[in-house]
């Protein structure tokens, strides 16, 4: 059994299918718990795959016949250069929660799944380096380190379930970015198992290494088409001991970036969120119940909101001036909020995130989302969002029968908006009206169409919109020099 | 006229040197006062290519017919294209002030200056985002942006005169990466001309964006080998409103890693400076005329000193935190230090830097150093010079006669130690005694030859210590894909 399937560079080429002859060498490898397969003699039944071949949202489906769960890097290799061999494709899976379609088959590629390599292999108190196996899931490294006063350097709604190894194979963002930065920072090195094979070690536990090219930056970010990473070295950050946040309601959008400064200015190194919240969205996560920690009076007049965290080594010193920063805020001459909301117990604290967090769910509850993951200039956040509903205005499609609401929110610090478009259904005029008007409008903007989400499968027919035609060719280049045969998660990133 | 000299694949290839009928055709790109050259018809003195052809340290000549000062990037890549149609070979040059020989040419190569592309492209206050031509001076761009509250995420000693472009090239480490981290993390974009000329655009404002390979890390630290780095994208924090720091004198080196811990837990986000310095180290530093903050009872007892430096948002917190924290390390049970002595004013907050950065010139003044810039385990920097002190005794090479002093000082914060060995003189015999020795001890800890200072033409020969034969595999594989002729820099990174 064999087929053609397009691959990165475009030309068409064989893949094969994995075998009965395929089943027999990987069992030389591995044992035989670690081999799942539909292929005879295992036979097993196709959906025992399930959770392999579908993504979580129910968007994405594979038909692989084969899962692979290595426990070694070495035994990663062995698999990698049998394929290579043999020119089968691979689907490195790591806990299969992106939200793009990056770690499911296309069609029937072998998956490899981490799972089983969930190791921490070493952890330095001092430095707060962390060596781990790819598969470890973030909350054990960050359970891991809590007992030592750190915290991973990422956090993310998944971290129940995503492996460290998948966080840097899409070089996951996360609520702690405004704070401790990426991960091309904050990641020391890596373990590859390279397309044909070879393992790569450059797990590092050194903070400055200037001895030649930075590889390991390559595999941050390419979901899993240039090799597969087994190993993780991460520097991890201190624990706050504190964290303190408070809601301001705003009278205009055009005050979210003076706002910004001021806020930075006073907070300087305590602030770890900037939270934006547009009025259409506080609306909705009102009237679906989660709005429940302002009063009328304290939205009255508010074109948005904007939660404002601190994370810091003294709770009184970061009260005093978070308490300092409200104080003169409300006091100013021409004030930038009308009113703010400090959180004044754990409780009340969770109930102010809940506000910003609860948005994804009203927007699932109001009707059926387009939801675009883009960074653009924070000044252009409220531009976006009009600009898009005009464009759905002039096309007759805003209103009860067709989109319903175009709302922001997201991360100001980061750049990151999260524009939601809310429609009675979904349908293809409405598609048709938002791409590629929303692409070329982030495009105008020099702005990134997957702020953090990633390509996977579902966005590299507009990789174009973000990438020149130089960085694209390149791009290739470095597939082709990587993985010639394209056999490592072809038809991601790059068509 | 023309060479064979080895290339960066091992094997020797042409390079064309500068002739006429090239000055001819860069006069039809480039203005005549930026073409500097000995060649006919220009026929410069050799003396006015001095500063280009020589290091700031005296130590590094090259013997370079032309330099070339472009103005924009599309003069710069219509200089590459020409040189790499006519396999000239190139070195580009930033401010000229690195350690390790990267900036200055090997023979006659073509010395491509970016100091008159020194101009801010865009700066944006909200959220820090600098973009500026690669020949500003990182001084210059520290000055562009302080009345905007920020700061540049690197500073480094040579900030006066060092571009911006170098420091990106070289991944600069400096004073503020404990803070600020590396610049991986804090470059968001580079503008880069490749070696054939073409432009490689990726200069985004953007701090999160997941659209594919994140090529520009690859000339981060590639030491113009790869291209010519022309504008940078750059993330600037905001200013700290207040510095403090603090002396510490300890009894043993052993409580060096249990006070870097506690400093950490107690200081947290305020931190921004851990350094560390051997009783030797500070003798030296006293003795010439750099010791004057601490009085003889400071010092009694101590085997070695770590300066603690704070950078916060409010003077008043910040000092509490340090003053709790010296009481707290004073009166514990078994205290890890023997004295502290606090800043009062910003002339002692000086002169205690002043003792840590003073041991430099005390030791060029002490005699001949032999100086290693390495990245080790926290824990083995005491071992590390005591095993060279060690070495050196058993080949009877302690003493007067010969070594004076082995000393070790740097940024534990870092893992990055200064190892110094003072000689009344250089021989051939005490070098053969440190090398490979030192390097052999490094790589014994999986450290790295060179923490910051990178590998330039000084270190070719010893990468391999630093990097295993796979990953200097791929290192070559990635130079002869951007750079098949190997004009870029040649000689510098890989042999």
């Amino acid at each position: 059994m064999s087929r053609f399937i397009r691959h990165c560079t475009g030309w068409r080429r064989l893949y094969s299918s994995v075998g009965a002859s395929d089943i027999d060498h990987f069992k030389s490898i591995l044992p035989p718990a670690a081999i799942l397969s539909t292929v005879s003699p295992s036979a097993l039944p196709s959906a025992e795959l399930d959770p392999y071949n579908n993504d979580w949202m129910g968007k994405y489906h594979g038909s692989a016949t084969t899962v692979l769960r290595p426990k070694t890097t070495q035994q990663v290799s062995d698999i990698v250069r049998w394929c290579a061999s043999r020119n089968i494709a691979i689907v490195p899976q790591g806990g299969n929660t992106g939200l793009v379609g990056g770690s499911v088959p296309l069609h029937d590629e072998l998956i490899v799944s981490l799972a089983n390599m969930n190791t921490v292999r070493s952890f330095d108190p001092v430095s707060g380096i962390l060596v781990a196996d790819a598969g470890c899931i973030l909350q054990s490294l960050t359970d891991y380190v809590a007992p030592h006063n750190h915290i991973m350097p990422i956090d993310l709604g998944a971290k129940g379930s995503c492996h460290i190894g998948g966080n840097v194979a899409t070089n996951a963002g996360g609520l702690r970015l405004l704070r401790y930065g990426s991960l091309h920072g904050s990641v020391l090195g890596l373990e590859v198992v390279l397309p044909d094979g070879t393992i790569l070690d450059q797990l590092t536990t050194l903070r400055k290494d200037n001895t030649g090219y930075d590889l390991k930056q390559l595999f941050i970010g390419a979901e899993g088409t240039l090799g597969i990473i087994t190993a993780v070295s991460v520097l991890t950050p201190p624990s706050p001991q504190a964290s303190n946040n408070v809601i301001l309601a705003l009278p205009h959008f055009d005050n979210v970036l003076p706002l910004y400064k001021t806020v930075k200015r006073q907070l300087s190194e305590i602030l770890s969120a900037f939270e934006f919240i547009d009025r259409t969205a506080y609306d909705l996560a009102v009237k679906h119940g989660q709005g429940r920690a302002l009063s009328d009076e304290d939205v009255d007049g508010a074109a948005c909101f904007v939660l404002v965290e601190t994370s810091g080594g003294r709770r009184e010193h970061d009260e005093e001036k978070l308490t300092d920063l409200l104080t003169s805020l409300l006091e100013a001459d021409s004030p930038l909020i009308n009113t703010g909301v400090l959180s004044q117990n754990p409780a009340q604290f969770s109930s102010l995130w809940a506000l910003r967090e609860g948005v994804t769910e009203a927007v699932s509850k109001e009707g059926k989302a387009y939801k675009y993951d883009i960074s653009i200039p924070l000044a252009s956040f409220k531009d976006v969002v009009d600009a898009t509903r005009e464009h759905l205005r002039s096309k007759g499609l805003l209103g009860d029968h067709a989109v319903k609401h175009v709302l922001g929110y997201g991360h100001v610090g980061d750049g990151n908006l999260h524009l939601n478009i809310i429609a009675a259904a979904y349908t293809q005029e409405i598609q048709d009206a938002l791409e590629p008007f929303v692409y070329e409008l982030v495009a105008s903007y020099r702005g990134s169409i997957s702020a953090e989400h990633g390509i996977g499968a579902m966005k590299t027919h507009a990789l174009h919109y973000s990438k020149n035609d130089v960085s694209i060719e390149w791009m290739k280049k470095i597939k082709a020099l990587f993985d010639p045969l394209g056999i490592m998660n072809p038809g991601k990133v790059l068509e």
